[in-house]
């Protein structure tokens, strides 16, 4: 009878103990903005929602060609007019519609069409515009440039009304909008795509292609940021009435910590180190300063303390990839300091460094093997390449989309002309029905920085475990690419796009003609 | 009698539940160096030992003042001769002995004191030297510039014979040699000095008062590093006989995982951020990338597959302190990029950063509250300062220190001079009773990154509590300060030191010229 007892109590502590162990480790928690995670041995896990039986992921998408690319744009504060007016300078593309919250900035881009002799766009506007707009079955994509609060819902109601979209950044503001667009994308097989410029500047495309051809070596190292003091900016934002004192920006960053604007810095390296292309970002860190500017910024707008500013001064993520690389992205948008998106590769055989000043250093032998003749004997990779040098290898390795976008691009603009070459290259694959450059799954890896980053600090800088979005396809493809058409295909499409761009600027200045006699 | 029996498992599953709570949290681990810790809710915790009853701290020690400082250097390999030549132009010192494993390296350098004029030192080598020299009573400091793994060693055998130290960097190699070295020197109230030469460079000097002049506005981030690539180096690090194929630097990268030489990155910052003097670290994350460079260093010397290279080529380390400050360190030796230690303070109303170009950036009304009247109309802190305004800046808050040994520290060198800057401060410090520059708990705050950061990643990239090394007193000392005599001590202090020195010159001269003479 004792044996008995004595192993029903041994049982009992050790059923303790394991159930004990078991809730320690599993016990669910939920985040400050609802997701639901839990410990594992000191890594925080948040839930990854099991793919529907039945749905495909969207790696590699493509929908059919489009001769034409009709848009619809909806918000046009700051930057959606920019990429109205860019619009009208690619061929093969029809703006349909013009959508903001208020009627008058809508109407205000008519100008651009004006402009370049293109039709008027049809107007929609007041809260719910972009519904109507959203409807219609003669638009292709929905560029979205409204508020950060609205990219998701406007996003979400295009898909499911069977259109394609461009969102700017940040295109989603937390997992749970990540994972909804991602569900989107693989359920209406419709891009999806974060419009993400920094991927198509200079240096940055140059360097990706150095990179590509194994000029640094192995990549082991990247960074990116977005430093950018804002203080000249804050009041720009539009607010939601007179008792909107902060406008929505600088209320975003009240209200929520952690890396909200991750993608500038996220988005170049990203695409260097291959991301779902051969490897996958697999733990992430972050930790931030307190907030003293902002807190500030806010008291001096509202004339009262702030006694709970979100987002630190300056904060700090850093992230491991499966194949053992770092990558660190800050953000700062805070301090007085000198723009600097801090874009940097550290690879085993070389390094490329944007800000404040453009550089590579190779060693003599790397640089020959690259192709490019040093003309100094003693180069080593403790100091920056000569200006002849760097000149050199640029030239070599000079990206072809900047090849065929750049000059066209500095003429028409935008952050110096690679805002162009992004909204280039999205009609150009659509025309020729190729994958984007980027796909949901980029969007949902470089937006999801800000919640995991705010569950990793508000939980000690705890290490976070990184979810998949691809669910398991995250190496199916080797190695980034951006896709070209054959030239034969390229050359046929473009004379379509050109053609069909004369006829329409044929209508657009008759129209206006007509327009302005009636005045 | 069945409530009973329920009753008693409900207390035996509680019990169970309690102590395995109590025991997943408390359970103590053992880390990679031996040290204790555990689990506190996701944060590694390491033990701090209790200070002993009676023992004090020695925030502030001082030493009775020395007319003349005698000094013993130990380890005359690649840093020590440096420092014997340095020291021969530093007044009220005297060179007593030269120690090296290799007599042969220990007697090359008396011919630095012979080019000074100064008397022969005593030559002490073997494995045991240092023991007899450190048991010398005519010796005040023992200067140590040994190998990495006999730091601690000599250290702990000078004090523990009356001796005050300077150690040279890392001076502490795990959490355990950093708290005797803060026990050896709360015992026997004997200095205890890391030889951090970084904190002595113009650059960040100046800046150092800027900043404690409110020129940033509140520090909010600081960074460092140590980016300097070792691939022409390795070789020249002492080998233990033919057997030894990597050299100890080497070695100790290949076995030791962490910021293994975080010190000429965090010194300046952790002086301009006030640590244990009215701030402190509190919280550490660290990631690495993994070894390639590392890797294939070993496999070309040995000529076999190295299957566990500890060290990654680039490691991170972020900390955030008890005032929300955050520290980031950076350490690369491995791969090719210009050297750089990362020195930038991110202040709430400036910026300062040295690599690769030395710049400022504060907005016009900053730099007028200064006290320099910018000549340009729209200075902001969008951009550096233009280089009138900088060096206008510069030249307004010059370290005294850098006024006062600044160009005799040009001519006598030492990276750049900075080296020479440190040890006349050193004996400056010594000759004027004053406290050191860097107390023990600088060195033991500034060398435990290495073993606090592999904890971190051996555990996931998990926080890890920074210990405090002065044991309660970090917020005793408000602000960052260097030590100075009153003018009248210090000119009777220097006065005294000429005097000796000039007899002394007088006696080795004669010593030597009758040398010369004998041969």
């Amino acid at each position: 009878m004792k044996k008995l007892k004595y192993l029903s109590l041994s049982l009992c502590l050790l059923t303790g103990l394991t159930a004990c162990t078991a809730q320690q480790d599993s016990a669910v928690q939920t985040g400050a903005q609802g997701t639901e995670w839990r410990w594992d041995k000191g890594t925080i896990v948040v839930e990854t929602p099991e793919r529907p039986a039945g749905q495909k992921s969207v790696i590699g998408l493509t929908v059919p060609k489009m001769e034409v690319v009709r848009v619809g744009f909806v918000g046009l504060g700051m930057r959606g007019p920019g990429a109205v007016e860019r619009f009208t300078h690619i061929p093969g593309t029809q703006i349909m519609a013009l959508c903001d919250y208020e009627k008058e900035r809508a109407e205000r881009c008519q100008k651009y069409l004006k402009a370049a002799s293109l039709p008027k766009a049809d107007i929609y506007y007041g809260e719910k515009g972009y519904e109507e707009l959203c409807q219609r079955e003669d638009i292709d994509l929905v560029y979205i440039a409204a508020d950060w609060l609205h990219h998701f819902p406007i996003a979400k109601y295009a898909m499911e009304h069977g259109k394609n979209v461009a969102i700017e950044v940040p295109s989603a503001m937390n997992l749970s909008q990540c994972w909804e667009l991602v569900n989107l994308s693989e359920t209406t097989r419709k891009h999806c795509m974060i419009l993400e410029n920094c991927c198509y500047d200079w240096f940055e495309m140059n360097t990706l292609n150095m990179a590509q051809n194994g000029v640094f070596g192995e990549i082991l190292r990247a960074q990116g940021a977005y430093i950018h003091n804002l203080d000249q900016f804050w009041d720009y934002y539009w607010k939601n009435g007179k008792d909107d004192k902060l406008g929505w920006r600088l209320d975003y960053n009240m209200r929520h910590r952690g890396d909200v604007y991750a993608t500038h810095g996220l988005g170049p390296v990203a695409q260097a180190l291959n991301i779902h292309r051969g490897d996958r970002m697999k733990t992430l860190v972050a930790m931030d300063t307190k907030s003293v500017v902002g807190k500030a910024l806010v008291e001096e707008r509202t004339d009262s303390t702030c006694s709970n500013f979100r987002n630190g001064d300056h904060t700090t993520t850093l992230i491991r990839t499966e194949n053992g690389k770092v990558i660190e992205i800050q953000h700062d948008v805070m301090t007085p300091q000198p723009y600097n998106r801090l874009y940097q590769l550290t690879g085993t055989k070389g390094f490329a460094n944007k800000y404040p000043v453009e550089g590579y250093a190779l060693d003599a032998s790397q640089l020959s093997a690259s192709g490019v003749q040093p003309k100094v004997d003693d180069l080593s990779a403790h100091g920056f390449l000569p200006a002849d040098e760097s000149k050199a290898l640029v030239e070599k390795y000079q990206h072809p989309i900047l090849k065929k976008y750049g000059e066209m691009a500095k003429e028409v603009g935008g952050h110096g002309g690679m805002d162009f070459i992004m909204d280039s290259r999205l009609v150009y694959c659509l025309q020729n029905g190729l994958p984007l450059d980027m796909d949901v799954y980029d969007l949902a890896e470089w937006c999801c920085l800000a919640e995991l980053g705010e569950l990793s600090m508000d939980n000690g800088c705890a290490p976070v475990a990184f979810p998949d979005f691809t669910r398991g396809e995250w190496n199916v493809v080797k190695g980034y690419k951006h896709a070209y058409a054959s030239p034969e295909a390229e050359q046929e499409s473009m004379e379509k796009a050109k053609a069909f761009t004369a006829k329409l600027k044929e209508q657009g200045a008759k129209e206006w003609a007509e327009e302005d006699k009636s005045k």
